[in-house]
């Protein structure tokens, strides 16, 4: 393969007919229509890249405000961010220690180790009857992913590896960016430790958050408005197939320069 | 356009031929040359992504380590990082601020205004002949960025878009990513304030690092190591036109929580 990579294109096709998804949704199912419904059926190597609002709505991982009571501490940190006392409850009980805070943003190490605005908790596209609900992220994202990754198999004979991805703000830059929040059959993390480089030198660069780069193409298509296009596939990334996990690309509290 | 948006498929075409670059090389020329090679032609709407590393060569931002003599804060500043002090000499030089030490690295605000690892200076593919030479970031990469594109429009008639990108260490998530730091003809920040969910509501999130996201995308073709591909073809990128800088992406110092 090492011979051929520069001639290797990477495709990513925003797959149509992708409806509303609902809680409880067969989401294996609404991938497999929409495949067909983009002309293209499913391939060992390609990989899926889903936005995480369907995933969280498959799953059913809304939260009706009118059911949170928020908590003094979250009616305060609400008061100082200028956000809704419940949805600040909701980011307090999805998180395990907040980083930072500014009008409109509370930034926290969620339970599940991302650094993150707000929890990713979403107020957005959630429905459209007005009622204020909130949207959480899924449970386990790597779960979903090895779930809906072994469905697809079992329904199509191809064992595509999956992501679930969000669009995450950054240290330093403006603007957010697609980023992996979820994996399976794709390495998170692209060990390049003992490769060398064009004149046979060790790289100085060893490890590529492979999974993020494709979290950020996938995103370029997914839109944020309402065109948006909540699955891509993905079809000719380089990389080797092994198990994996989100956790690769989160960097211990412990090693971190900024936090 | 809108209502089509969900069947553009987004191609990353690594082109083929690209040779190693020297200083004062026609990087033009080379890509144009690469175009053919990738049986190809420049289209208006196409956006070439260029790792630094060539633009860098091209441009002639090599330093032989022989001609540089460490200031006494390099030296203490090497000692306490294991680096060479000849490096670090030329990481100060080229940075505004240190926001982190740590052995092996040095995290810099670039005079360019990036946040990064040891100012982008590289020390692998440089040179096959053992001496020890630094490459730098382009002087100005926006600038680099400019020229090509317009050396490519007289060239070819196709006003295609140009990247310069390089791979960033981020906080809190490990291993690197592809990123803008020069962008010409392409938006670097996308602004989606004003624009509507599916429910006709403001959308959430209002910014999105389209030059960020389309530099991640194309690192996955580029490759760390000795095949790799140093300027990737993306066509079908969904975007709107207009002049844009590198500026967009940097959050200034006040307004960054994380420094």
């Amino acid at each position: 393969m090492s011979a051929d990579k520069s001639q290797e294109v990477l495709t990513l096709i925003p797959l149509r007919g992708v409806p509303l998804v609902q809680p409880g949704d067969d989401l294996p199912g609404i991938i497999i229509h929409a495949l067909a419904e983009s002309n293209t059926a499913l391939q060992p190597r390609d990989v899926l890249i889903l936005a995480q609002k369907i995933v969280s709505k498959a799953e059913g991982r809304i939260v009706d405000l009118k059911t949170v009571t928020p908590s003094t501490r979250a009616v305060a940190l609400a008061h100082a961010t200028a956000k809704d006392p419940r949805v600040v409850e909701l980011i307090l009980a999805e998180s395990t220690e907040i980083l930072r805070q500014r009008p409109g943003a509370i930034i926290v190490a969620h339970r599940l180790g991302y650094v993150l605005a707000n929890a990713g908790i979403d107020m957005s596209n959630v429905g459209p009857d007005g009622e204020e609900r909130a949207l959480l992220l899924p449970a386990d994202p790597d779960r979903s992913c090895r779930e809906l990754r072994e469905r697809l198999r079992e329904r199509t004979g191809a064992d595509a590896a999956v992501l679930v991805i969000d669009s995450f703000g950054r240290a330093w830059r403006n603007g957010t960016v697609g980023t992996a929040i979820g994996v399976s059959g794709f390495p998170a993390l692209a060990d390049l430790r003992g490769k060398l480089d064009l004149f046979g030198r060790p790289l100085q660069i060893t490890e590529v958050g492979l999974a993020d780069e494709l979290a950020a193409a996938a995103s370029l298509l997914m839109g944020q408005a309402a065109e948006g296009a909540p699955v891509v596939l993905a079809r000719g990334v380089p990389y080797e197939r092994r198990e994996s996990g989100i956790q690769e690309l989160l960097r211990p509290k412990a090693q971190d320069l900024f936090r």
